[in-house]
């Protein structure tokens, strides 16, 4: 156990969060001082996370830190269903060996932040999988259709006529239930999460059970600072990209969005992150270093020190040494094989014809990636998710962003 | 197998149904020449049935006779989880050995009317209670939030916020199942279950089944002939009451009641009713004479042909041959030990007072049931359900009823 009292407990715990719920039963339930049991549940039919689900398992840590036990729960009995009602194919059926293999996954990458031994991954299936018929209904009953339709999207696609199978209405209460079986003291969530975590807060009490605390994270803009992060935008940072690629999505977010990162993503706390906002404002350092330390700081956490060091090397070459610009303008491309170079440089509007892009080549004077070409003829294979800087000439600059 | 054709019997389906649902359907179960399942369903914690409750096993009578198969369906999955949500001790969890017990009841009660041959009772826990969860959810995707709150009840219980509880939903889904278990052609039940066996319906749609008929049957008033009978406004018979209270409570219906209790509990058909109103209308019938052959029915039905008769003597002397008047008023008391029947002749205002009473005995002037009373100071026990005519001097009767 952690050496630090409740109510320091407490603020290590809240620093950063979007909800607490709540302050008095939390320092209760530190009070007794044993370890408290933490819950987290995950999805299992997408177990390649992004950054964007690390904000929770950051503030997993600290409860961790602090001594406490982790529940990393893998919802795989809904999972192990599909879609019940047989309408939405986008909703597979996981099969036990996909969902193990899900759940291997998942421990790769979220051990990469938390502390394996103080962390016990458990599946849903082996409980709520065996519940009878007549405990199904007891759970069943210890809410109502009110309160359910009280969650946001339920509320609007009943009023707008969508239709929600009473399925739907039963996995909040299979999710409550869990914290039920697994005793927990506190739940964590994304805030989108807020109405599933307080049924589990509702259902313990039900059951005769001391209420779980709610705890949400904000959730993560992407890197375009305005959206979600999400897989489905494209505008995220997996856990499992490469280095390079992680340092130059985050070498493209805004100066606003490096400070939440920095907030949600990292081991920065308060008083350091109002430091860094004056250090930028008073121009004692410059945006473009905080990125940099930002970067290295997840390419350490998820791939290796020498990893974050060998990216900057990297980058200085190809962008400070070579003499990039700060900001160079995104290009977007579908994917495409075999595409001519001279004619990507005329639809990217860095020449004004295929004859200037061809003399241009011969010249010397473009570049990708800081690598001079010289084969006008060149054919690139644009995959999806690739990225490079294409410069031609002295001044011009475009970063190739293939979809 | 019957030698109707499928138009035939679907005309003696339809007779005296509240709503069928529907005639092309049923053509087409029929028209395979094969005994079809019919469905009724039962709660088991109230195995005490009155003859408001045989309406439906009339019509299950006709399936019968027709050849074809009655599941006569316990619903104990339901009693035996109790309320789940603890909140209602008015519904109590019975337990294996009390739903046996009960079982039995209903089998000797429904049996006085059904073939036990052509009847198979069937116990819905033995399916619903070893449902897994997966198979729960599924049957529970197979409905919408939205179409259960159409249901009357439901509908008016959200409007009003009265809480619905969410198991309170899959109830109507587990009947449903049921007749998806039972593969049933056709469900019965009053015109307050349409919703429930419509459910059943769609149920058996959603799994590939095809639907069940629905065949809804009016609710038969009680002896008050304006509220539904039930044992709760005290408006019954029950089909256990003696044949002396069977015969005493339907004497006492009205006219336009005693056309709607043949219509629905006896075994007369369209012709023989219209032909039954117009003897009466034309004086060649007195109703009193009409009610006394439907008493005789129901004695028959529910005891024998002996009882009945002798039901019918008993009547006589007491009323037609003590030349009591057809009508007799009712007073109501309540049950008590030990009462004094000159202050019972007070209270129910056969005398002025308790001298009058006394001297009325003393002449000779006053009959129980046709009997006289010699002794001013008998006593009598008062039990509840329990009547008898009291006869003051020539002109003054009074049918006391005890609560």
């Amino acid at each position: 156990m952690s050496f630090l009292s409740p109510q320091e407990q407490l603020e290590r715990i809240k620093f950063g969060v979007a909800e607490f719920i709540n302050d008095e039963d939390m320092l209760k339930k530190l009070k007794k001082g044993k370890p408290l049991n933490i819950k987290l549940g995950a999805d299992p039919t997408r177990p390649d996370i992004h950054i964007g689900h690390t904000v929770v398992l950051n503030k997993l840590k600290t409860f961790q830190d602090l001594g406490h036990k982790i529940h990393f729960l893998i919802g795989d009995f809904t999972a192990m269903i599909g879609d019940p009602s047989g309408k939405n194919t986008t909703r597979p059926m996981l099969s036990r060996e996909e969902i193990e293999e899900n759940g291997r996954t998942y421990a790769k990458q979220i051990f990469k932040i938390l502390d394996p031994e103080k962390t016990e991954i458990v599946y849903n299936s082996s409980w709520i999988g065996k519940m009878t018929p007549a405990e199904f209904i007891r759970m069943t009953a210890q809410y109502t259709v009110a309160q359910m339709l009280e969650r946001d999207d339920f509320t609007k696609r009943y009023k707008s006529g969508t239709p929600i199978g009473i399925h739907e209405f039963i996995y909040p209460l299979t999710q409550g239930y869990d914290s039920v079986f697994l005793k927990s003291d506190v739940e964590l969530g994304g805030t989108d999460q807020k109405f599933n975590l307080l049924v589990g807060r509702a259902m313990q009490s039900a059951y005769g059970l001391e209420g779980q605390c709610v705890l949400t994270m904000p959730i993560l803009e992407g890197i375009d600072g305005v959206h979600k992060m999400s897989k489905s935008l494209d505008n995220y940072i997996s856990v499992v990209d490469t280095p390079k690629d992680m340092f130059g999505k985050t070498m493209r977010i805004s100066d606003d969005l490096m400070y939440r990162w920095y907030e949600l993503l990292t081991d920065i706390n308060s008083h350091g992150l109002s430091q860094l906002r004056t250090d930028v404002a008073e121009k004692r350092k410059h945006p473009r270093d905080v990125k940099v330390a930002l970067a290295k700081f997840l390419i350490k956490r998820f791939h290796s020190e020498a990893a974050a060091q060998a990216a900057e090397d990297e980058f200085n070459r190809i962008f400070v040494e070579k003499g990039l610009p700060d900001e160079v303008p995104d290009f977007a491309v579908e994917a495409e094989a075999q595409v001519g170079l001279v004619a990507l440089m005329a639809k990217a509007g860095l020449v004004a014809s295929n004859g200037e892009g061809t003399r241009l080549i011969q010249g010397g004077g473009v570049q990708i990636d800081g690598e001079k070409i010289s084969d006008p003829r060149l054919k690139l294979d644009l995959k999806s998710g690739a990225s490079f800087v294409l410069r031609a000439g002295k001044k011009k600059f475009v970063k190739i962003v293939v979809r």
